[in-house]
């Protein structure tokens, strides 16, 4: 297949980050327990409207109103139990009606059968528009040999390769990231290097990183344009942080900061 | 109705702030995933005690042990479920047994009928000391036609109205927070302004709010003079580390070291 | 009982810090709400690999990997309810099997007659190489008829004689933790006086303890030695944070930088 490799157009980047400040849109998240507190910081500093909500008796409602409001749903199965599940699917369900983008990160996948097979089957009931995950949790997502050591990165695999591989399998755009995020649509791929290792001291910085795919694909509804501006941003913002920061703690602190300030000047 | 308006006191808040910090009040909490860890930080800062225990098998020795040291209740409904809110019914139920006032977060009321019944059915059975949301969701708890956009504030409506009939319909204690905090027990209303607006840009501030309310409750059985104490002490070191703060991130690491060392000459 | 208070090996410290870093074990927590995020960014500061998973159908695939990895397990009951309960019964009973050390935190023990019972419960079934709690929680895993305020460290009581009444009556080693921490394996006892004041103002400090033993047992198989070093690097890291601190949110941020850039000089 022949693939090329489009640089970021930085000034539609910036189109998004302004249109999300000025929408506001709702981000509805079902996710992990680990990371709500600071993926909900990520999206306010960036200028999105988060909510979490997770029983089945409100998903759908919620999902409803993220529709209506021009939002997003983003599915994260880092702490998943069956309870989840059910919400899972039926948030899934009622976003493909509303038309409303899902981005879904399948946070260990590989680590576990259970999270490898469940992932499979909510993608196969309702596909998403985005999936995010490292390099070996995509590979995973392909093929069930694949194990995961917990949510980090498995050394091996070509995740270049991965990611266009999942995106045709799924029918979506894939980013495996990592120091290089790989995007892929199937058919175009992208590379965006922004970035720094310290972010990788955070908890949680992958999953910020589907949250806010979510908020760039709430306003652009280009879903492969949507994927490369957040982590263009994301990364962006992550190196601004650790040009001031001291360690993984200064670092956090810095990049809501950062995202919050973003500027059409840092983004050329 | 004849309402008046009075000002804080600021040797009462002084006294407040010094009893919290001198008997540190167990402040239990019935709260959302997003904000545990935030709302245990800003206690903690404050001089507070906070547990957090959720289970049908356990809230009520909790609640009970809160009643023997002087404590309060918070119930927050950010992240429902029917497991919660069967604990919550229990613990409000053991809280009004042992007379431990009860403060009330409905967040994302209005957002989904879900959330909006289950207020009105937990008040109705175990009426709260205090309620404290944002101006919309003070709204939805009167009219089910108010639909919030997530946990956001909806634009319109008229937050001082609606917290004096929120007040008279409940029988408590009303603040509909917002840039103007509007506290009223349906005949006296109190407009506390401090606070910053880039408050509103970290995650869970009105939860904070509220499990603050929940530590002043607890050493002072004036709730209408506690939610007043409460919300001018968080709106206090809200400005305090604003005027440190580069962005969200720093607000909220300056918002705990703010709470920490808030002094009698601060206050004036 | 003759006992002797041995002193801490700095270069078995810093050997243990190193192959931390080297190694990156795999630390399997189910652990509570509240602590999530911290205990994971602390286990990342300081090099380990963080994995929160408390399905029942997951749970033994996730010990089993952390055994073939060379990990440790983290059980923490600060916000129990009965899921979780069957989900550490099974990871619990899974590290036996897999060799995996246990490090156990009986959070609110004694608090209520829940936690206290789950506590003895749980351990009877799968004795733990390590317990850590204040002195109040390891007192009440002694006696029914301590109580705890919620948890926070009662006054009174011996804690050195209770870490070491409960490594005899458990058999394994137990730390007390607070202005000093007791450690104990039954015969012998040691007192790591490291630490700040101002850490006890950060919520879940005791439980990022507990974690980071688990990241010590994990590398160390003398879960006395692992459970020494922990604490004092804990303590180092906290007055390295107090140092630079305005507070307890700055305290925080500078505890991951300081666990991050803990040095082999910083530790003599």
């Amino acid at each position: 297949m022949d693939t090329h490799e489009p640089l970021i157009n930085t000034e539609a980047l910036w189109q998004d980050i302004a249109a999300i400040r000025q929408k506001r849109p709702l981000v509805h998240n079902i996710t992990n327990y680990v990371v709500m507190n600071s993926t909900a910081n990520a999206l306010l500093a960036l200028g999105a409207s988060p909510v979490m909500a997770h029983s089945v008796d409100e998903v759908e409602d919620m999902v409803s109103l993220a529709g209506m409001l021009g939002g997003a749903l983003v599915i994260n199965i880092g702490t998943l139990s069956k309870p989840w599940i059910a919400a899972m699917e039926v948030g899934m369900a009622a976003a493909r009606q509303h038309r409303v983008p899902i981005v879904f990160d399948p946070v260990g996948a590989g680590a576990t059968g259970f999270r490898t097979d469940t992932c499979k089957r909510l993608l196969a009931a309702s596909p998403a528009a985005v999936i995010r995950g490292n390099g070996s949790e995509i590979m995973a997502l392909l093929d069930d040999s694949v194990q995961t050591k917990g949510v980090d990165a498995a050394a091996g695999g070509d995740p270049a390769a991965a990611a266009r591989a999942c995106a045709q399998a799924y029918g979506c755009v894939v980013c495996a990231s990592g120091a290089v995020d790989y995007i892929s649509d199937g058919a175009t791929d992208l590379h965006n290097r922004s970035g720094h290792p310290l972010m990788a001291r955070v908890t949680g910085m992958g999953c910020t990183a589907t949250a806010i795919i979510g908020a760039f694909a709430a306003v652009n509804a280009n879903a492969f344009e949507a994927t490369a501006h957040a982590m263009a941003a994301m990364g962006l913002a992550g190196e601004l942080a650790a040009s001031q920061a001291a360690g993984p703690g200064s670092l956090q602190l810095h990049f809501y900061d950062a995202l919050y300030n973003l500027n059409k000047e840092q983004l050329i």
